[in-house]
């Protein structure tokens, strides 16, 4: 799960209430962090600019993380608690290996241009202190080597063509990733028209042609 | 053609063999300068480490290139300019649009994973001051478009199956983007086995399946 790493976490429990109160103003804190970086750029951004965008004192927001850096962390553990529960659902699926990768794929793409998470999560992971990064690392490795996974079970079935899993695996996750950089909310296609129509794409490259 | 932001510039023309060391000595310093990036991350780079790096003095460095953003922009034109000159040779040849694509993908991995360029390339464009965004987007512009005509002319002729060309180019440039984040020279592939294999699986995604 998510580790929740507010002030909170050296007091007392909250409430079960108080617990979901908080958490949810951490998102809108989220939300307005994205807006911002995405205006502004990662590293000309500060607490105050983020402060001001999401409505708080910056007291306020001190309260609910701790710096910039632990919002940025928030935004990546999130997306890839997302990630890995897609895949995780995909390994257990029954069906055709192809399905369940561009279920994947698919949600992968929808993950990366959600309003919440798009302008933030595609950020390397390098721009955490080194004590943050491990968690979100062991995470990124975990869901890469899931959908290695995949691919490799479709190539062991036949249904794929022979190749290196390690390879054609970092290239769907490049292009996937990528989309974070080109996708523009008012361009001519929707993030579900994205998201299929590049899936289906990156899987028909595994399946054989002939 | 490159333009050549130098000191010199504003001063009278250099013979031609000082310009030939010039632009060697300033290639010197482009390899120093991707060495210390990789190392110690671009925001964490400064002239003086740059200096360093090349064994000069400060003073002499600055001699060559103005400030960090001029070794960046000077990197990346030289990328665009390798780029464009690949796509321009597989527009105009003879032979299938998947072979020629396959070439243009493979010669973007090379140049992606090139001692020289890969470290600093494909860095955001975002990070270069206004002023010197202009030409690099618009070389990066005309690079995707004549990339996004030969998923074009491909479809047009029945070689391709019918799909988006901007998203796939997309999709495309995407992954092979995305080879400077993973690749480590010290890996079990060479960088012309995954040039190979990687521009393989990306035109084999455009190629009808049936």
């Amino acid at each position: 799960m998510v580790q929740v790493l507010n002030h909170s976490s050296n007091e007392a429990p909250l409430s079960e209430r108080m617990q979901r109160k908080n958490e949810a103003r951490r998102l809108d804190i989220l939300r307005a962090a994205a807006r911002v970086f995405r205006r502004l750029g990662l590293s000309a951004t500060g607490m105050r600019e983020i402060a001001e965008e999401a409505d708080l004192s910056p007291g306020n927001l001190y309260y609910y993380f701790s710096g910039k850096d632990e919002i940025l962390l928030f935004c990546q553990e999130r997306t890839l608690v997302r990630l890995l529960a897609s895949v995780e659902e995909a390994r257990t699926a029954s069906g055709s290996c192809s399905g369940r990768l561009r279920a994947v794929m698919s949600a992968h793409v929808r993950c990366m241009l959600d309003e919440l998470e798009g302008a933030t999560a595609h950020l390397e992971v390098e721009v955490l202190p080194e004590a943050m990064r491990k968690g979100v690392i062991q995470k990124r490795d975990a869901y890469e080597r899931a959908v290695r996974g995949l691919v490799a079970e479709g190539i062991e079935r036949g249904e794929f063509a022979r190749t290196d899993p390690a390879l054609v695996t970092r290239a769907m996750l490049g292009a996937v990733n990528w989309t974070a950089r080109w996708y523009r909310p008012e361009g001519p296609r929707s993030v579900a028209e994205i998201a299929d129509s590049l899936s289906d794409y990156l899987v028909r490259g595994l399946v054989p042609t002939k």
